[in-house]
């Protein structure tokens, strides 16, 4: 089993071991993602992890070929042994588990002789599925807690150990080609030769640059909004037809997958003949970028980088109407969130790594937002990603 | 107001009252996607929607502009208002409805005056969502059931009616351009020049395609597994940087969603110097794909055609490790499901839209799959996409 695989379980179970939770049941399915999944195992999705206090860990993959490459666990057992069912599923594997080694299995999780053994599922876990499970276990406790195993995991996630970050250098390397390629491509054919250039233009390309550059793909939807919609923080479509021409406000974002994890950035196409308006949102948000990464360290809350950009805005009249950037990772949206909130207790450590992403919106304006990557270290930060505002060169 | 969505929220108000529930809540968000809200309303993602007893409805968007554009509904009030807290908002507008109108609130949901009022909420509602709202809202009577509002409305999406078929007749005319091009494009770059063609090429092909002919976009995540890995049914990644060259089987499964609705349709390229075995699948595949046409038609059981197939592959000493088929709408996978099983009681109906996708795999020769739409009609079925074996023609 892949070293790194197996000490990140066997954390979490020796987390289990300490609350005296006999196992805890990892989903991943359509509809329902868990990259805990692929955090602990490597297996990428659709399965269903079993993660015992006693070390033990087992895993129903839909398929098996798959995880007979991919998955580092104890044991992998076909999901459609139970039919592909969660609860057939979770009653065989547990009722197995307790039968075949109840003893040990009691100590572990430090249950009484008489206590019902104590199950976890994921915070995310629906209403019917936890009463379901209780129904067809009823000689189990099955507990749904938001500060528990997830909890526990997201708090692991976010900060990244050395395989991690070693994963985002190259993530942020193809970022940043694709990036390269990206503005040599609107320099050339917006501005330059005036080319019909859709926003599915756009999307297309970076999907390609990704898969070109080895990459998994592209880590969300893109979005590619021109000037027309460019003012909508999440456009919807992501990306359309309409053309983007050489002048107005363009933002386009994207991430990188490489490996699993994600990056996250956004730069903004600024066309000919701008107004004053949005000349001097650029400026705001380009000085709002320098002051963040300013702000960037070790030991603040969460919040501070956000606050500092939200009072420079304020100060010039404007204001940004989303956080000022989020943790990624497995995830395009991880903890911590950079948010300036009473609620957010968040503190900055080593090896977290950020996406920071200020931006302004006005309805005739349009939009202007600048995102980079960061990685939090001891003494500060690290950008690993160079996007930037892109102006004419013709 | 759209009259179309009046119509449908309508029905979802009387099914509450009749049901003695004074409201439901319907959530779409990042990680917990419910396109009934779309289908209710036309706004496409990221809202709350509540639907009361009384007929009212309240929609609280992220985007007030998109709302305002697209969403039908009695009010619109920005989710920002209650800083986009699902919790914070549902206690304002619920209070609110309840201050406002209460006796004749109570009356249209039959809730007698000393009873708490019942509030029903997505079937797919977290364990702990469900109990936070318990917890904030403890005058009221926080309820989520499988039998409820979401069965209600799947129940009611899964018969299309005259504005759903319409869309799908241009989303199937969509697909078969895109088929005949990506059959075009295959002919001339694969078989005839032997290009260097890889699954991602593919992949961007058909994005690109789709858009060309104004659809929002694929369905769902194209499927390209050339040769060495088309054995999977869900192989992953969806596509690769892998080259599709002119032998062995290679899988190709997509969607053109217009308008919301997708379809669902894969084409198998058939190489040169096909095995035995692979002839022989390819063949097999295409008459169970002519037998199950065949079954198709009002009043029989869901699993019928299913089962059938499952014979026919069972005699030739094959199986098909899937269902038959599913129901397509505004999602790729919806009721009924294809499958011979004896809990599927579904019965087929006039008006349900199905993809039907028999295929066969094998670790050494790969797979086959042809998958195409029907619309079940009050005498049996019309196929309305055009999806084939590809054979080289050079």
């Amino acid at each position: 089993m892949n070293q790194l695989f197996f000490e990140r379980q066997k954390k979490a179970s020796m987390r289990l071991a300490e609350d005296g939770i006999f196992a805890a049941v990892i989903k991943d399915a359509e509809g329902s993602r868990n990259s805990s999944l692929r955090y602990l195992t490597g297996h990428p999705q659709d399965a269903l992890l079993f993660i015992f206090a006693d070390s033990d860990t087992i895993l129903l993959p839909w398929d098996l070929n798959l995880a007979n490459e991919k998955a580092g666990c104890s044991s992998i057992i076909p999901y459609t042994d139970y039919n592909r069912n969660y609860f057939q599923a979770a009653e065989a594997v547990l009722s197995k588990k307790i039968t075949r080694n109840s003893r040990i299995s009691r100590d572990s999780s430090g249950a009484a002789e008489n206590d019902k053994l104590k199950i976890e599922v994921s915070a995310s876990s629906s209403w019917l599925d936890v009463n379901t499970l209780r129904k067809k276990l009823p000689d189990m406790e099955i507990i749904c807690r938001d500060n528990g195993i997830d909890a526990f995991l997201s708090s692991s996630r976010k900060i990244k150990d050395n395989s991690e970050l070693q994963l985002y250098t190259k993530a942020a390397e193809i970022t940043d080609n694709v990036i390269n390629e990206l503005e040599e491509y609107l320099q050339k054919n917006i501005f330059r030769d005036e080319k019909r250039v859709t926003e599915a233009d756009i999307a297309m390309k970076i999907e390609r640059l990704a898969r070109d550059c080895n990459a998994e793909g592209t880590g969300f939807e893109t979005i590619a909004a021109s000037g027309g919609r460019s003012w909508a923080i999440h456009p919807w479509p992501a990306y359309s037809s309409s053309q983007v021409t050489g002048s107005g406000l363009t933002i386009i974002d994207f991430g990188i997958r490489y490996k699993g994890y994600t990056t996250d950035v956004t730069l903004t196409a600024a066309g000919k003949n701008l107004s004053d308006k949005q000349k001097e949102m650029i400026q705001l948000v380009q000085n709002a970028a320098e002051l963040a990464e300013k702000e960037l360290k070790p030991g603040i809350s969460a919040g501070q980088p956000a606050q500092a950009v939200n009072i420079f805005f304020k100060s010039h009249g404007y204001a940004m109407p989303h956080s000022l950037g989020h943790g990624i990772g497995l995830d395009v949206h991880e903890a911590p969130l950079l948010k300036n909130d009473s609620e957010n207790t968040a503190i900055l450590e080593p090896g977290m790594v950020l996406a920071v992403e200020p931006g302004l919106y006005d309805p005739d304006a349009g939009g202007v937002r600048l995102e980079n990557d960061f990685i939090i270290t001891s003494s500060g930060c690290t950008r690993i990603t160079s996007s930037r505002i892109i102006f004419p060169e013709y």
